[in-house]
């Protein structure tokens, strides 16, 4: 890479803002990456992405090897010209799915032999082929396949696939043919400090463009969620950004950038407007409730979102009540609009001086969900994922 | 109604071209209006229905009263308001989805007593009812309550409904009470030329501001159809709009303008874009079919909709064979352009005085579903409407 990826404009306390180059634009830290997991982030169109304020999205490279086929892609002339996205893109190695999504996962030092959660067709995923996939699909930056661990694990063998993820790493590192794109390394270690110390030196000593922190938010306390990315980024290189792999909460967005971190991708934020969750200032509202049904009143006044500036909440009720498609929509776009807004008001908050005061009201108005039902409403969620692909 | 409701601008053959003027702006026909069955065209919103060049919608009357319930929508400040819509609208009575998608209706003299599909309660539905109803909604056109017979009804059966549904006429003419709305009676007399003729002629003596044609395409064969709507708009008058309920395939939108008929509504081009089924100027392709998946080109190269202008069939067919709910709303926009289109190029042929090059051109290079299969598909559509809403 011979242009600087990433620019660190101004701190506040651990919190940054920043900017990332990328052939396909400059993306401002903090960044959200909506998540289009099969090539279309469900419901919008690219256009709309864009509309709505985003200039990076994220694709899984497991769902589309598996379908259309990385060949497919290729042929078609890369990822962002198959699914008519010209911003920033980042893809995944694929590792999180095989782990998490595909039955009968027998991983080696080698790699990892999986069966395809869609037709059970045996597959094998090497580090090597990690880098050709994303190379193919033509992601700005694409990551190192690792080896996940599940919350609960013990130190042994989440010290064990921290090694193998350190070893995978630096074959991801010299498998890179494409000089134009960056690959960001994984630090991994699970819940254990000593180990994500260990991660991070190892890892940072081969001086990766980019760092990201994997294996948290899989089931665990977010009071350990919140230790582990504090303790962790704070041993990452200052220069190079630093990405929080799968959260996506307004909340957990606000209090993770308080602990360093530029760029988080989730797929909560669509999901949840899928079931009707929606984002508000006062914290998530569920539009199937009786309250508005009759509302003729934007469901969040304060919105500047196509949805809100369109319709009532009485309609997206009505909608919603009616199992009609275009209340997915307009609810994903509010969501997404939501994020955006949060995410601009984030960093000019660290660019002005003002992001503790900014972190308090918003997490003082914020009600969040009580901490038993989101972690039983999380592992519903990992239990049921493969339905949503 | 004080304004003219109707122009007649010019006339090819028995083919048509005019204007309707509506409170909500004026509408060139032969016109296509997409259904908006639960307020919502599926998929799109109301500036997508705009843009793709459309000025008028239909709206269920049937829908709307069961969910969200027409005092909500009354409140929400009318049907225009509630669903985003400003341009022109129509309202059916509710009459032909008692008679179809209700359980266990009863019918007399006074009016219909039916069960909701969605709970299994018990309504009742009288033509002052109708009238009331649609008018609480707003739509700009509103139609008469009127008796649906079945394709296969034998002559004494059609004779009793036909005579119901003009005494039901006269009693919606009498309970209107805006002003500003026109209210279209709708022919009736099954298969039988005869009682068409009756109708016509019963009805036309009422001088209603349009008349609709019902109780076609309701399973009888191709050539039935357009027998009954040849027969039967040549007993209207010139100088009122015809209106062809329910149908609207490419082809019989072609066959229909070219026997008198000025309006057409009908859920099947959205409905079969949700099935993969896209309309194309050689016919109805399946982009499910393999032929797509690596095709870099527009599903149709000459279409100028947003879908066929910024994918390829090759991505339309990802979304498809990857449950994508993106799909379904490119397809809807496809075929709806593909309508809209088609509609203005009967329209200049028939100013122009090219109509029948343009229906020769159109039907020879179309290709259409073979007689058999569609009747079976009509059929397999008839029985599971309920899940379509």
């Amino acid at each position: 890479m011979p242009q600087k990826h990433f620019n660190l404009i101004k701190t506040y306390n651990a919190a940054r803002a920043g900017e990332l180059y990328t052939p396909h634009g400059t993306v401002p830290t903090p960044v959200f990456m909506p998540v289009g997991s099969q090539a279309t982030v469900k419901t919008i169109t690219p256009r709309e992405i864009k509309d709505i304020g985003f200039n990076m999205v994220l694709a899984n490279t497991y769902h589309l090897y598996l379908r259309p086929g990385i060949d497919v892609i290729e042929k078609m002339g890369g990822l962002h010209r198959f699914m008519a996205w010209d911003g920033a893109m980042l893809t995944d190695s694929g590792g999180y799915q095989v782990f998490s999504l595909a039955p009968l996962c027998k991983i080696s030092d080698n790699g990892v032999t999986f069966r395809s959660h869609i037709d059970g067709s045996e597959h094998f995923l090497t580090p090597e082929l990690a880098i050709h996939y994303q190379e193919s699909l033509g992601a700005d930056v694409i990551m190192v396949l690792d080896e996940c661990t599940a919350y609960g694990d013990n130190q042994e063998k989440v010290r064990k696939a921290m090694d193998r993820t350190h070893r995978w790493a630096e074959r991801c590192f010299k498998a890179q043919k494409r000089k134009d794109r960056v690959l960001y390394a994984i630090v991994q270690g699970g819940m254990f400090p000593e180990l994500r110390k260990q991660s991070a030196e190892y890892l940072t000593a081969l001086d990766f463009p980019g760092y990201a922190i994997g294996g948290l938010s899989v089931g665990e306390p977010k009071e350990t969620t919140f230790a582990m990315v504090e303790a962790t980024s704070a041993l990452l290189p200052v220069e190079k950004p630093r990405y929080l792999m799968g959260v996506g909460s307004p909340e957990d967005i606000v209090e993770s950038v308080a602990r360093g971190i530029d760029i988080f991708d989730s797929a909560l934020p669509t999901r949840v407007a899928r079931n009707g969750a929606l984002f508000t200032g006062k914290g998530r509202i569920n539009i199937r409730k009786a309250a508005y049904r009759q509302m003729d009143d934007p469901l969040d006044p304060a919105c500047d979102c196509s949805t809100c500036r369109t319709f009532s909440a009485a309609y997206l009720s009505h909608l919603f009540r009616s199992d009609e498609l275009l209340g997915l929509r307009l609810a994903t776009v509010h969501n997404l609009r939501f994020i955006a807004n949060l995410m601009g008001k984030i960093r000019s908050s660290i660019l002005d001086g003002t992001f503790s005061t900014f972190r308090d009201d918003f997490l003082s108005n914020y009600k969040t969900t009580d901490e038993k039902t989101r972690v039983e409403q999380k592992e519903k969620w990992l239990r049921g994922r493969e339905k949503e692909g």
